[in-house]
């Protein structure tokens, strides 16, 4: 059956589909904020809404926090899963924004056409690229090409606290054979890539108590525990002088990759220098004597995403404080187990805190690396679907980002992922003004109907 | 003449008093904040009147900041100046104190009735027992026992940034032989203190700029510099492992304290466990091998006031922030010299930052240590009229805190400080549910009643 009459009902429809797309974004749909907790089962509702006109059977999931959205479709052929997250980072700073973060809106790019608003890469506008396929499938030959499991997370941004409970429990209606998930980008913006490796994530919050109240710094300046300079010092011990990470064990299951990626990583010719010039900077900050593909690809880390403690306002306050906190996280790669490293992270830092001061910790979320078994014909015929429609060879590539999803769909449903997305380095995800672009839209659209089309065996000469 | 009838006047006129200072208690005169500029100055306009209330001329003089109040009275004798503040530190955190912090009650404390209240300590109760000493003298005498300027200002607590330029410029209505300040404690909650050695006060903010926006951590992390990274080696690196500060030049000035001051010190039965007991602590955490009054008195510090930078927010972004920041404050003994002590600090910050990030100062108050000549009969005088007032004979001591003002009196006015106060170590200043005796309200105006009196050579027999 030619997929022709579908991607020309997609360009025909893109004017809708961008009208749904913004419609979803106004939900400020923030999951790490307790406040927005009821625009997240909005945009769970929404998003069922929009599975059930696309022609699936869908519904809301409860879990101890945002809902989960299920949807099924399809019938004869490969039964896949597609995943994608309908929460959205916070929007803080605020005052950086050009425009309401979730008042979106079509704007111009020096590149074409944006939309722009809190989750428009990450990941609604993303997520929406499949449901509007799915729905040119329905529109166009009235069924999908094969059996398809949905499924929309709304803790994404949040580190998943529900998801592999849920996943546990749900297994009989998430299991496929094969997973979707579309949360990546563009190589250098233009190049389709398929992401085969994802670094995972270990989120962890220190909280150092010193004296039982504020106290005056001159008073007791000198004599009392400062918890802001015990916690500065924790997180400088963290890292060695040359970028490693010293919490021990760190490295146990971290491999080299083979000369074989090397060389292929090599040939996307990626310029570190743009790379990082992008954004202010000019000097590869991790470990010494490593590529910074490598860096971002094969190698973990320990960031400190935020810091707090004592008094932050406008001037100057002579306080010694009494309670000072960090957030750190952690990529992890390769065989690294999150559980272990967090043991090992805590009784490092418990070992200096001085021992009149109290350390509390908190996790937030802990998943392993993923690697994909690429021999599955998905990732060859996805890979000639997304060469076809972007007009040049898609990539298997690496990516520094976590989706601790891919990780749980392997250990707890023993399915790889197929990743691929369209998001655009320029996108800023998880800053102030987030946009994607709609060309990335539109083809995004298109590429989930060809890569649909050809995993399920269909016409793969369409132009 | 004598004195006993000022004293009754002070014993039958408390309740006045209490209720006086409870009015001023009520302006929010917060000084490091905006938002409270019209509180201060509507504190300022208060004590002006209340000066004038009590015999003096006074009224406001203008700074680019805060007002300050300054006001004339008496004639003969030696000729002294009252140095007090009338500003507040800020309140937060709000949640922690048991009752609105500028709704200032009586209330019933372990030790009998204590005023609560932001400032009731620090500094407005104290400069209070002054203004109500002179009330009395004028109520019963008709006149001061001296010549005395009094000289009130309003940004004590955010660094007195006005402070030495209206000194200059207003150095004719200001000089007197001797400053009187009263912003001090008694010593061991119990033995009247004249403090002679005031520590200075170097007050610093450090801003590091990474990237050129705050970035997400999975895209970068590894690659990117993190401004909370480097920040925490910054500070960690701001004291070596025996706890002494390692900015280069650091210890030039401080010298060691003789034999006599040191045995004087340890005379006092000072309980170092007992003083870090009261706050939550147990362990000096100054220069290895120090008492404790020896680092709170003769030794220098460097403190980290506050900290901020990335998501310190309800649960995890996983941000890598594109700025951090922190204030460090440093107390100085001896002859330090702030201005190279803030050179060098900045020159040693400046070259741990990576190349592709910057470093932004800003600073927040320098002051040199102060040291007084007890050799003033002034300070005999006062050391025996405060022995007879409170039962026990008075100490010379020093002070871990800096009255920068002391310092300026010195360099600028060429007067020494006679500093006497009466606060209690429990009286949570800078911190909430901030609070004043009673007791040491009534005592602290007896005790300034004798001491101008035995300074202009009264009647010191008043048992």
């Amino acid at each position: 059956m030619s997929l022709a009459p579908v991607l020309e009902r997609i360009d025909a429809t893109l004017p809708a589909a961008l009208e749904r797309l913004q419609a979803f974004l106004a939900i400020p749909s923030i999951s790490t904020d307790p406040a927005h907790a009821g625009d997240c089962t909005r945009a769970a509702e929404w998003l069922a809404g929009e599975l059930r006109a696309a022609g699936f059977e869908a519904g809301l999931r409860p879990t101890p926090g945002h809902p989960m959205v299920v949807g099924q479709g399809g019938g004869g052929g490969r039964h896949l899963l597609f995943y994608g997250h309908y929460d959205v980072q916070p929007v803080d700073p605020l005052a950086l924004w050009t425009r309401p973060p979730f008042a979106p809106a079509i704007e111009a790019g020096p590149r074409g056409a944006v939309i722009r608003g809190r989750g428009a890469a990450d990941d609604k506008g993303q997520l929406m690229t499949f449901v509007e396929a799915a729905r040119a499938f329905v529109a166009v030959r009235g069924a999908l090409p094969l059996r398809l499991t949905v499924f929309f997370e709304g803790e994404e941004e949040s580190g998943s606290p529900s998801l592999a409970d849920f996943m546990r429990a749900h297994a009989g209606e998430l299991r496929a054979e094969l997973a979707l998930i579309c949360d990546t980008g563009l190589f250098g913006d233009a190049t389709p890539a398929i992401t085969t490796r994802l670094r995972g994530l270990l989120g962890e919050e220190i909280t150092v108590t010193g004296p039982d109240r504020d106290l005056h710094s001159g008073m007791y300046g000198g004599a009392a525990a400062n918890p802001v300079r015990v916690l500065a010092r924790i997180l400088a011990a963290l890292h060695d002088d040359g970028g490693r990470v010293t919490v021990p064990g760190f490295y146990d299951g971290v491999d080299e990759i083979d000369a074989g990626l090397r060389a292929e990583w090599q040939g996307l010719g990626f310029d570190e220098g743009a790379f990082l010039g992008a954004v202010g900077l000019a000097l590869p900050a991790g470990e010494r004597g490593r590529s910074v593909l490598e860096m971002l690809w094969s190698r973990p880390t320990c960031e400190f995403n935020g810091i707090s403690g004592g008094y932050a306002g406008e001037g100057f306050k002579t306080v010694l404080p009494a309670v000072a906190s960090a957030k750190v996280s952690f990529r992890l790669v390769g065989l690294q187990d999150p559980a272990r490293i967090r043991e090992s992270f805590r009784a490092m830092v418990r070992a200096m805190v001085p021992a009149d001061c109290t350390v509390a910790f908190r996790g937030h979320g802990a998943s392993p690396a993923a690697r994909m078994d690429t021999a599955d014909p998905a990732f060859a015929a996805a890979r000639a679907a997304l060469s076809a429609e972007w007009g040049r060879p898609a990539a298997f590539v690496g990516a520094g980002g976590s989706i601790p999803v891919a990780g749980l769909f392997q250990s707890l449903l023993g399915m790889d992922s197929l990743l691929t997305g369209f998001g655009r380095d320029d996108d800023q995800i998880h800053s102030p003004n987030e946009k994607y672009d709609v060309e990335c839209f539109h083809r995004g659209i298109r590429s989930w109907a060809r890569v649909l089309d050809a995993i399920a065996g269909g016409d793969r000469a369409v132009p």
